[in-house]
Parts: structure tokens; sequence; C-alpha cells
């Protein structure tokens, strides 16, 4: 007794959302004071749909109907919107079968919108550098090889090249060599400011 | 009844550890299958410090005093070693105050380790690539800086370089030209390999 009263209050104080729906009935019989902040008193579970991103709305019911024919279902992740904000919930429930013979399903979901948002900044910061690092050892590449070819050319005892052409050749090696320069040069102011604003994302998130 | 039966039976079936400690007797009152897997069924709260990362005692030591004299304890986090195997557990803890006047702290564990290992691994990959980034971009910007000098020495038309020279210079652009362009070829095998490092650990992961 005092035990079930104890997980009641626990669960009634708890910051994730929970609620359990009686399987026959398609009513939900209980939700915690979280639940009741997002979605209030809602009592039939249809009425959860609508918040429900679409693209997600096929696999929450799939996952449902498995809950509801005796499937445990763990961490599984909905798109939510409440109040035109977008909300990430990672959702676990079971099949529970109380001792009258009553079906019920357990939901507990927890809003993981900043840590999802904290890991996308990351990963996205990981892509966006990569596709630097692609652009800026391509486009070294190019002028360096341009810089070796026409300093081969030049260094080729079998082909005498006259002065003119030589003056030519060592003025574009001269330009090419301080275009790459400047791009190196770029290419690291652009990176300091990005790892900055992952630092910054990173305390904000701890 | 029917409500309360149902989150007990929610409660024994979570993959998160949950226990209920009565603060008076300091005792373990309850708890959860998978509290029992990890720590088979211990009832002295004491026992579990040995379990935990020594640098973390004082704060979950802290934690579970703030808890007790009513203050609602969210997200924090321990490290936990179970049989020699590292864990990262993600603690919510609150007292409890049951209609007999019984003071009780709630606890739900959830592990969290994959979780960590996960964006761990994330920011190490950021934080070498950025390592690599600035070893490269110094690296390269050394060689072509001289290139750029022997160039500009023999375009200059005031200083005629004599013939002997000059060739010792084209020689020299030459074979930085080749230097750079291995280190860059070097470079992008080495992001091509960690790059698909990070993307096999994050399959794991979802």
């Amino acid at each position: 007794m005092m035990i079930t009263e104890a997980l009641r209050l626990q669960s009634q104080g708890s910051k994730h959302l929970h609620f359990l729906i009686d399987v026959n009935d398609e009513q939900i019989i209980y939700s915690n004071q979280s639940f009741i902040n997002q979605f209030s008193d809602i009592k039939n579970p249809a009425a959860l749909l609508p918040y429900i991103e679409n693209e997600d709305l096929k696999y929450v019911m799939e996952k449902y109907l498995a809950c509801k024919s005796g499937e445990k279902v763990e961490d599984f992740e909905s798109r939510v919107y409440i109040d035109g904000k977008r909300h990430v919930y990672k959702i676990a429930a079971a099949l529970l079968i109380i001792s009258t013979g009553q079906h019920i399903v357990g939901c507990d979901a927890e809003d993981i919108t900043d840590l999802k948002d904290y890991i996308n900044v990351l990963n996205e910061h990981n892509k966006k550098k990569n596709s630097i690092l692609n652009i800026v050892s391509h486009d070294l590449m190019g002028p360096i090889g341009i810089i070796q070819s026409l300093s081969g050319l030049l260094n080729d005892p079998e082909k005498k090249t006259d002065e003119q052409r030589l003056y030519q050749y060592i003025d574009l090696i001269n330009r090419t060599s301080k275009k790459c320069i400047a791009l190196i040069r770029n290419f690291i102011n652009q990176e300091f400011l990005e790892s900055s604003g992952v630092s910054v994302v990173k305390k904000k998130s701890n």
C-alpha cells in the first residue's frame, strides 16, 4: 500500500509524461501532471494524434498496435507539435495486464528535444567541416598541381624555355601561390568561427 | 486501485532502475526488476556506494541529501562500475511524503552509457578534426610561403638571378609543390577513414 502510493506520487511528479490507456474502452484512465501541462485533460487517446508529426503517424500507430498485442516498446521517438513548437519525445510503452484481467497500455514519454538538437548540431558541424575539407583540399590541389607542372617544365633540362616564357611561368607560379595562401587564411578563419559556435551550444546543453 | 496496480506493473517492467528509499530507516523498500538485475536484492542504500565512481561520490551524496530535504533532483549523472564495466546513469529523484506521513525518496535511474559514448565519439571526432585541420593548414602554409617567396624573388625585375641559382630555385619550387600534394593526399585519406568511423558508430547508436 505504502509502495503503490509512493510509486503513484513519483509518477505524478515526474518530468516525463506518464499516461495509462485502457485498451478496451480506448480511454486514458490516468495522466500525470506533466502530461496535463502539455495536453490538458485529454481522455480520448485519438485526440493526441493531431499533435503528432504527419511523417511519424504511421510509425506511432504501428507501435501502439504492437504494444496492445503484448510487445514491449522501448525508446521509440516521435516528433510532436505543441503550440507550434516542435518537440521530440522518446517513448517507452508496455501492455500491463492487471489482476481484474483488464488490459492497459502504460506509456512514459520523455522530452528529448534539447538532446536531439545538440546531437544534430554536432552532426551538422561534422558534415559541414567535411564539406569544407573537401572543398579546400580540392581547391588547393588544383593550383599546387599547376605550380608543380610549371616548375617541372622549367626544370626539364631537355626543354630549354625562352626567357619571355620563363618569366611568364614564374609570374604565374607566384600568383598561384598567393591565391593558395589566401585560401588557407580564409579557411582557418572560417574554421575558427565554426568551432567557437559549437562550444557555445555545448555549454548550453551541459 | 486499478491505476496504482498498473503503475506498479509499469515500474516493475521498466528498463530504468526504480527504487524507493525509506528515509527514516534508510532502507530500500522497493526495487524493480532492472534494479535487481544490476544490484541484486540490496536493502541498505549504503551498499550502493562502492559501485559509484570515486570522483562522483561526493556529488551523489549531496544530491541525496538535497532530495531528502525536499529538493527535486533531475537529470544528474553518475558513473557506476558493475562487474568491472563502466556505466553512466541519468538519475531523477524526488521526496515523496505519503499519507501516513512517511518520507520516501523515489529514484529513477536510466542507463545512458551508449548515448554518452556516442556523444563522446562525436566530440572527439570534432576535436581530432580540428587538430588535423590546424596541422594541415600550417604545414601547407609554410611550403607554399616558400614557393611564393622564391617565385617572387625570381620575378623581381630589379634582381637578375644568375642561371645556376635560377634553376636551383625552380628545382626547390618543384620539390616543395610535390611535398604539398603528398600532404593533401595523405590528409584526404585520413579524413576519409575517420569519417567512415563515425558513421559506423552512428548506426550502432540509432
